[in-house]
This record gives structure tokens, C-alpha cells and sequence, in this order.
């Protein structure tokens, strides 16, 4: 990306008729905050910038937003409708060839889903046309208001996993979280593909069942229970926070913004179920001085839900 | 302190009318959050935790307040009115007699001005009583909006050794932080006392100082400011910030929750002012990446404060 800002913020920024605008980067672009200031300064306008840690578009900065016109949130698309926010997509390029290093690992004969994250969804026309070059039938499904790219998927959401209905899945992009939610949340067998290395391999939930299951069975001896409600914007589930405060006279609603490893252990409690982020459970338990559950595995230590009814935590 | 809640937070509550308590508590007090909750729930109340950080009555848990009646915070005196909370002190005792171990540090033939931080406010008629005993002169100032017990002193607020106006002053409390502060305050000498182990000493400000004129030659080679502006309720001096980044084409406002050190290496500004809690960069200033000034230093840098002007920031 060489361009600060794309032609289309532009266009929005000058028809929004703001004066001041705030700007909120996701961690890795931090980094960009003084430049981009320096460009919108020498354009006349007033900038804010929000300084907050930010990991996705369910985050917005409100507080940096309340002190300007608009805000320009960069590197995710919407989660939810927010009046006064642009987003500024950023747009990693790979090589669409890359998606032959998988085709050993996917079965010809049946359908594969295409699913992938915010910033490489631009390309996904092109993986479709070089996967069918190849032979294969390939099903792109629309996601949902928090999805809004054809096959994006979040941490948080497999919508467009859902609405392609394949079998098997082709997940491109960095890591595997991705990939085991898509497995979990379909059924589906899901290989992975790193697009800037070309590595593909099949994505394995079992561990990180093992590693939950464990965590369940530990939480049944907590004597106290926290269920941490987020107060970010698009994090904030208090109805459900409420519902699983009330499977538990020991429970208790606690509201944070940023859900730290320090602020959970100075807290205390035995065991506490997360309601913000998913990722913040699956992810980060081995940070965590003690079981942080999602609800449905906290569903399941209260007895209103199977074990057999385990499913991926979805906002 | 045995009691959960005092007798007068509790007829407070029973006043207030309300049915779902906020409660918010220091990060050394946070454990008691388990058992007050409980204590609460047995008296009829839902309760809401704060779990965010907080280190002081600046920073109130609005967003906990917001999902209940009122709001009980831990720990602290008001800094300033806000709707719906009840301050619940919490008292730390000593023995007063303590103060005779600072005795000989003090020169008997000169007022010498008492003051302390909000925990030990309770026992200062007390020391008075002892060094009156010994033959001192005491004067104990009333301090302002911000420390309303007489003699409280806050590590931003200072107005009580103003007010007492002597040129000795005798500091109870733990860590010399604040000693410091009322000597670059009033311009006094100042005598810690550290109540628990009876170590007294001298505060010397110089060590600090020199410090703080080294960040502050380092900051003149910053090509980026960012001037950060708390968004915490008793923090968030936005008309100073404002005043600050029109000092420099190159200053931006950052906002934010927590200042952090994560946070300002990723923004990668190459200086920043706090306009939050004055202690963060005089306390803090090892755990950054680069100098962070108070809103008097960058007057200095920017010229248009004399070295000789040099005062420590205070809210």
C-alpha cells in the first residue's frame, strides 16, 4: 500500500464536510499514525488520534471519534453500523498461483469452499480463477452484517463458511485460528493456506478441543465466577452476560475494556467466562492465571448445555 | 478494616433507592470484589464489577456506573462531583507515635506543615497531637476541590502544603513520591516518614530533576509529538492539550484509556506530553521508549517557558 488514504476516503472525507477527523489504527499499523496526521494536517485538517489498543472494526474509538467529525478506522471492514465512521481498508497483496500449493491436500471430486480475511479478500476472484484452472468447483458464500466481503470470515464469525455448504474448505491466510473455527463452526474438513509462504495443511481442532475440555473440567471446582462484559462497541453482548450470570448465585458481571492477564488475576476469581472477544478464550487461556470460558462451555459446566452440543463462540 | 461496607455507605445506599450496585476498587483492594459482591447479593442489591485498572478517584468506571443505579468506588477521596457515586475510604492505621522517629530531622524552633495521602488522613489530629507533645508548631493546610480531608495531599494535587505555608513540611506515607512533589511545590523542606517502619528521611528532589532536564534536552530533537489527553473522568484536560499541540506543527493529540508503554511504542512518535496523570512521566519514565514530558517541560522545549519557571505539573 503506498497510498496513505484511498481515493474513495478522500471523496468521503470531503463530502462528510468534517474538520476534525480522529484515526484509529489496529496495532501492526500504528506505526502510520504520524505520517497519515501529516498528510490530512497539510490538508487542511484537524486531526485526533485515538492511541487506545485496537484488534478489530468491533472496536471503534468513540472517545477519539467524540472529539472530531468522522473517524477513519483502517485495516477492517464494519462489524456493525456506526454513524460517522469511514473505513480504510488495507489490502495485502499475494499471488493468486499460491493457491496450487493446496490443491494436493483438497479432493477434486466434491465442492471446496473459499474463505479467507478482510485483507486479502480483494484477490479472491482471482484464487477462485486459479483454483478452476485447476479442475475444481468452488463456492464463494456470502457472509453477514459483521462479514460484509464475499467468504471473509472473522474470529468471531463464520457466516460465509456457513453459506457455502462445501465440505471441504480452502482457508487463505496467515495462522490457523481461522481455519479450526471454520472447522468447528461447519463440520467441514479445512486446509490452510499461508499465502506468502505457499505452506498448506490441514487444520486440526483436536488439540485445541483437548485443551478446552480440560479447561471445563477445571472450571467446575470455581467457587467464584466473573462474566467479563466488554464495553467495546462491537463486543458488548450484556443480554447474553446477564443470561449466564443467572445460571450461578456465585457469578458476577464484570465490565472492562481491555481483558488483561494482570487484571483478571488481581480480580480473583476462580474462574471467569468471556463474553467480549472469542479469540480472548481460545487464544489467550495459556495467559490466563485461571479457566476463562466461552459461554456455551460455561453452558455446559452449569449443565443446560450437551457436551456433545460444544460449539465455536460467534458474535 | 473488618467491615465490608461502612455504616454510612450503606445508609447511602439505602437512600440512594438503589437496586444494581456498581463497584469499583483500586488494583491492591480488586480481591475484595468477590466477597463484597457476595455481601451485597445476600443484602438484596445486583451488583456490577469494574474490572478495568484504576488508580484513582480521577478515573471513575462511567461505563460500570452505566449498567447500574450507582456507583461505590474503593479506596479514594472525590476529585471531583459526579452523579451517583459513593466514595467508600479505606482506612490504613498506624501507630501516631511513629512520628517521634522523624523528630530529629525536623528543626523544633519553625512550623512545620503536616501532610499525607487519604488513607492516613484519619490519624492526623493524631500526629499533630504528638509533635505538639514534642514541642513542634504544627500547621496542617486545607487542600481544595480535589483533596478535600485537611492536610491530603494527592501526587497531582498539592494545595494543602500551599495552603499551610510553612518551610518544613512532614510527609506520612509510603515511598517518597509525594514528599517530592510537595518540595517542588512550595519550595519547602520535606521529611518522609514512612508510617508502618518509622524510616524518616530527607526528600530529595534534585535526583528527579536532573532526570527530568535530561528528557527534556532529549525531547528538543523529536521530529513527532504526540500529546497524549486521558479520556478519564478526572484526567482529561482537553483545553491544555489543545493549547500544546498548537505549540508545534509536528504535535498530535493521541487519546486514550491507558497509557501504556505497548501503546506508545506502536504509535512511534518520537516524544510525547501527558496531559493524564502527572505521575506517569515522572514515575513511569524508565518503562517508555522515549521521553514523556509534562505539559511545563514542553513549554520548555517549545520556549516558551525559562528553565527557572520549572514547576511540577499538577491537575
Amino acid at each position: 500500500m503506498s497510498k496513505i488514504l484511498s481515493s474513495e476516503t478522500w471523496d468521503r472525507l470531503r463530502a462528510s464536510g468534517a474538520r476534525t477527523v480522529a484515526l484509529q489504527f489496529p496495532e501492526g499499523l500504528k506505526r502510520r499514525a504520524p505520517e497519515t496526521a501529516a498528510v490530512l494536517k497539510e490538508a487542511g485538517y484537524a486531526v485526533v488520534i485515538s492511541g487506545d489498543p485496537c484488534y478489530g472494526a468491533c472496536d471503534l474509538a468513540t472517545d477519539a471519534l467524540a472529539l472530531a467529525d468522522v473517524l477513519i478506522h483502517f485495516g477492517h471492514a464494519p462489524v456493525d453500523d456506526h454513524p460517522g465512521v469511514i473505513y480504510e481498508y488495507v489490502q495485502f497483496d499475494f499471488d493468486p498461483e499460491m493457491a496450487t500449493k493446496a490443491i494436493a491436500l483438497l479432493d477434486i471430486k466434491r465442492p471446496v469452499g473459499l474463505v479467507t480475511t478482510v485483507q486479502h479478500a480483494h484477490l479472491t476472484d482471482a484464487v477462485v480463477a486459479v483454483l478452476e484452472a485447476s479442475g475444481f468447483q468452488v463456492v464463494v458464500g456470502e457472509g453477514n452484517a459483521r462479514t460484509p466481503c464475499r467468504g471473509q470470515v472473522l474470529g468471531c464469525s463464520y457466516a460465509s463458511a456457513r453459506a457455502a455448504g462445501t465440505d471441504q474448505f480452502l482457508y487463505v491466510g496467515t495462522g490457523v485460528f481461522h481455519a479450526i473455527g471454520v472447522g468447528l463452526a461447519t463440520g467441514a474438513r479445512v486446509v490452510a493456506l499461508d499465502p506468502y509462504t505457499g505452506t498448506a495443511e490441514e487444520a486440526d481442532s483436536s488439540r485445541l478441543l483437548r485443551r478446552r475440555f480440560a479447561q471445563i473440567e477445571k472450571a467446575r471446582q470455581a467457587k467464584t465466577v466473573g462474566i467479563l462484559l466488554s464495553t467495546k462497541t462491537g463486543q458488548r453482548r450484556e443480554d447474553l452476560a446477564r443470561h449466564l450470570a443467572s445460571l450461578s448465585p456465585v457469578a458476577d458481571i464484570i465490565c472492562m475494556q481491555e481483558v488483561s492477564p494482570d487484571s483478571l488475576l488481581n480480580l480473583g476469581y476462580e474462574c471467569y467466562v468471556n463474553t467480549a472477544c472469542p479469540r480472548l478464550a481460545y487464544d489467550d487461556q495459556v495467559r490466563f492465571p485461571v479457566p476463562v470460558l466461552s459461554p456455551p462451555e460455561y453452558e455446559i459446566v452449569q449443565g443446560v448445555r450437551d457436551w456433545d452440543d460444544y460449539i465455536i463462540d460467534e458474535i
